[in-house]
């Protein structure tokens, strides 16, 4: 059936951490015609296994896959109901994933979970990106790749993630060896679900790069592993390694169970699999060179190709195609930025600005970002670290913590707010000053996410970081991205970076550093280099201390 | 007319920011017999004159002088009536007074601001301790004293203070030199109000000490004076200098005047006047070396005694008989104590903790100090600067501002809360520290003030400092310390040791260090340390930096 360019649709379905969300997009234009969202049945499952009502412990976060099929059949046809088209438009279908997310599968990628002989057993479910149970794992990788100089951790910054395929696939082997031998595979759930959709298991070379220390086609070796542990030798081998699909690529044809499911055409392309983060770049028309992206949320992603390999100090990765074929991709990240600002309107402002928010019917972020607002550069006296959660880029050390200075009994919550908004501004700049350190040049900020509608922050931002600001025009980043990436892989368009230009939606320059503010920036900045090089570069390790001390005051309450 | 010793009364008044309070006291014990509170009916004069309506510049803080002797007249009798007593059994009256505030009268001790010529004339009124406008001449002072090396300016730890005698009195000879003109004596209010009450000037030597540069017997030069300005060559011979009294010594009989304002008898003691932080030593019986008594409310006043001289880095002052004859006396301070904890209680707790404390009828310093109770040294995870209000002991730093380092998500109101508490009392150990390591013996730690009512805050002073810690037994320790000296000026006690001991009232020892908090604090100390000297000793300016910036910024907006 041929279809009319004019009409051609595309499907982007992007798998979030408690829901998953599709948008049915026309090829020709971008344009959103409809989306639905479907809530995972079981959500997070991080207090109790629903098959055994057991507890699970500390750190754990698991999913149901089951719930990841339910998106297919359940978003899938309520956005195109909702776009009000004909599905026989449809030419491809892309997807993104959190990650990193891992599900034990057999050979036919039946998730272990779902046989009678593991259903209560916790480690058969999929292991969700924030499952943080395997740091012990995470810390002997990274002692013994320190130890042995890997030459594959400078590309990670230094720091191999317990979030990760190996921290995790190790925890695995040691605490449940039977789960780990009946595994045949051992599968992110950006792949899985492309499994499931096409009856083919591609491995994306995003998440295989970033999560699975996959570096010039190549893994860590048998050595490395069998040091790590006996039983882990073959981990590679018999796990973890299979075909590699470049982004944008043909993954393979709608089957015909998901076809059913999905009441799409049988056989339309499936795009190779992809992450939330970084499908996101495409989606902002983010594909060259310099043109670096923060999805701004909890907290902050950023995503940005280069030309070259570099080994910037303290990014989260660099992948050969991680984000654009043929580009270098590279990854950085804030571990805190919207939580903090939640954590500080929850448990540090005073009722009086409930009271007046709730008055004037604004949210008490509206109203102390529109006092922050009235504020000149520096008024506030205040500089903080924006380490509630610790400092991935460029620190990568989680046991570093908060900080605000310059206190008095003036200081109102508008103003530690704005302090805490330009703290993340200036953790942004740092890691825009590492990469353009390292060689890697930054020239625009691109911003996605539910932050970008702050226009405060977003000045702040510009003024700081001196980059012009532009920022996504979906409210649907990454299902858009999606969308993008099964467009390419439909041969719509030659390459990603076509399908962006006329797909990609973004307000460019919206926000232009104004030279005054951006002078006023430079000697706040001065002063927070100073304090996060003290605290976070060894001047005073009192932060590690601190969190030392509190661990053993609260065991030994216990 | 002769009165049986068992019933000898003696009358204290002490004179407060806000009002006057009198109090009756049984020479024989002490017991606190009747006491009344009378407010003054101008208050603080710190925005507008009432005789012109006029707006006072920032950092004013005047006084209206009759309003003191309403407090003779009206409180004074209301305390012998609440005590149902005889007044023509008081042997004796007493007064503290808070210092330095200072009242340019006539040559008979009229006020000038009660001359016709000079109602309308602010410099021409009361200058309270907190009139802050005077820093630019206190900056001069402090900068020509150290370039001439003063031999007085390490007495007070190597800074004037914008409060004091001259730097108010030069900024009464540089803003107002007709008022300067017309003055012929600059008086203590601790003095005017002795003046008032016997007809006779007697200036006492603590605030001739503490607030006048006076050192052995000498005041500065005129040559320093000249350098200073030309016109201030005279200022201790012409309006200054006076004949000295010590403390507990009889200034005078009750002038015929003052007995019928008061309905005491005429002709009874009038002691020589006193500080309200001072006179509490005597009130809580300390008045051995080694026993500092440490005030505590919005800020903390450190008093102690010591058997020698000796420059302490740091401290406000040290005076001849400052305290108590015949030894030296020693006076530290923190600028900010319970402000911090107000402040942070009204601008930095949720409205839950209110509807909590509410709903059970306790405040929500109640609520916050039952939870912080509740926590093993260390688990908050937090350490904190308590410079909120600038630093005085030992850094004489008005300039620095307050720190919190540890935060988390998981940080609550009662976790700060506990970390501020803390670090006041690692302030206190700070001052301690200073005073035994320059050879001045602390041995006891004496608390009085609003905040030894929270029993969790005394825990912690004791258990950082590692003193036992005794708490006063009155709650009306300015006022029962100045009926002391008026028992000793009247001769019922050979001097203030011997009254101290009948009178004064004090529960010895109630928090004694408990050896494993003491040990779990040591660590926890040595993290303030690191921070206050980075951020007090010049590792890291940045407090600096901030407050200047806050200052332009601030400025350029008006």
């Amino acid at each position: 059936m041929a279809i009319d360019p004019q009409d051609a649709l595309a499907v982007g379905v992007d798998f979030g951490t408690l829901s998953g969300r599709a948008v049915v997009v026309r090829v020709r234009d971008g344009a959103e015609l409809g989306s639905a969202v479907h809530d995972y049945r079981h959500g997070v499952v991080d207090r109790v296994l629903p098959a055994t009502g057991r507890a699970l412990p500390p750190e754990w976060a698991l999913q149901v896959p089951s719930d990841y099929i339910d998106v297919l059949r359940a978003a899938i046809p309520a956005a195109i109901a909702a776009a009000g088209v004909d599905p026989s438009h449809v030419i491809g279908v892309g997807t993104d994933f959190t990650a990193c997310t891992m599900v034990p599968t057999t050979a036919d990628g039946t998730p272990l979970c779902e046989l009678p002989e593991f259903v209560r057993e916790p480690h058969a479910y999929v292991k969700l990106w924030r499952h943080h149970a395997a740091q012990g794992q995470a810390d002997r990788i990274n002692e013994l790749a320190r130890n042995r100089k890997e030459p594959w951790l400078p590309r990670y910054g230094g720091l191999i993630s317990s979030e990760w395929e190996f921290a995790k696939g190790l925890q695995l082997l040691e605490e449940a060896p039977e789960v780990y031998t009946a595994m045949e595979h051992w599968v992110e759930a950006a792949d899985w679900i492309i499994w499931r959709l096409t009856g083919t298991y591609v491995r994306n070379a995003c998440t295989a790069g970033y999560k699975g220390i996959r570096q010039d086609g190549a893994y860590p070796t048998p050595e490395f592993l069998r040091e790590l542990h006996p039983g882990f030798e073959r981990f590679v081998t018999d796990k973890l390694d299979h075909e590699i699909g470049a982004l944008g690529d043909r993954a393979g044809g709608l089957s015909a169970e998901a076809a059913a499911w999905t009441g799409l055409p049988e056989g339309i392309a499936v795009a190779v699999g992809n992450v939330d983060a970084h499908v996101t770049a495409p989606a902002a028309n983010a594909v060259e060179p310099g043109q670096m992206v923060a999805i701004m949320g909890t907290s902050t992603c950023h995503v940005l190709s280069g030309a070259d390999l570099r080994e910037v100090p303290g990014m989260c990765g660099v992948v050969d195609g991680g984000i654009i074929p043929g580009l270098w991709g590279y990854e950085a990240g804030q571990s805190g930025v919207g939580d903090i600002f939640g954590w500080f309107v929850e448990h540090n402002v005073p009722a009086d600005y409930q009271r007046r928010a709730a008055e004037r019917g604004i949210s008490v972020h509206d109203l102390l970002t529109e006092l922050a607002a009235q504020q000149e550069i520096g008024e506030h006296g205040l500089v903080a670290l924006d380490w509630h959660s610790g400092n991935r880029s460029v620190l990568v050390d989680h046991e570093l913590s908060g900080l605000v200075v310059g206190q008095t009994l003036a200081t109102r919550a508008e103003d530690t707010y704005r302090a805490l908004f330009e703290a993340t501004a200036f953790g942004t700049k740092t890691i825009v000053d590492a990469f353009v350190a390292s060689g890697v040049p930054v020239t625009e900020l691109i911003v996605a996410g539910g932050l970008l509608r702050n226009e405060l922050l977003m000045r702040i931002y510009a003024d700081v970081t001196g980059l012009p600001l532009s920022v996504i025009g979906s409210e649907q980043g990454p299902a858009l991205g999606s969308a993008i990436h099964a467009a390419v892989a439909a041969g719509a368009y030659t390459d990603i970076r076509a399908a962006a230009a006329a797909m990609g939606s973004v307000r460019r320059g919206v926000y232009q550093p104004i030279p005054a503010n951006v002078e006023a920036y430079q000697a706040l900045y001065a002063d927070y280099v100073e304090l996060h090089d003290h605290f976070g570069r060894g001047g005073d390790d009192v932060m590690h201390r601190l969190k030392a001390r509190k661990r053993a005051a609260t065991e030994g309450k216990s």
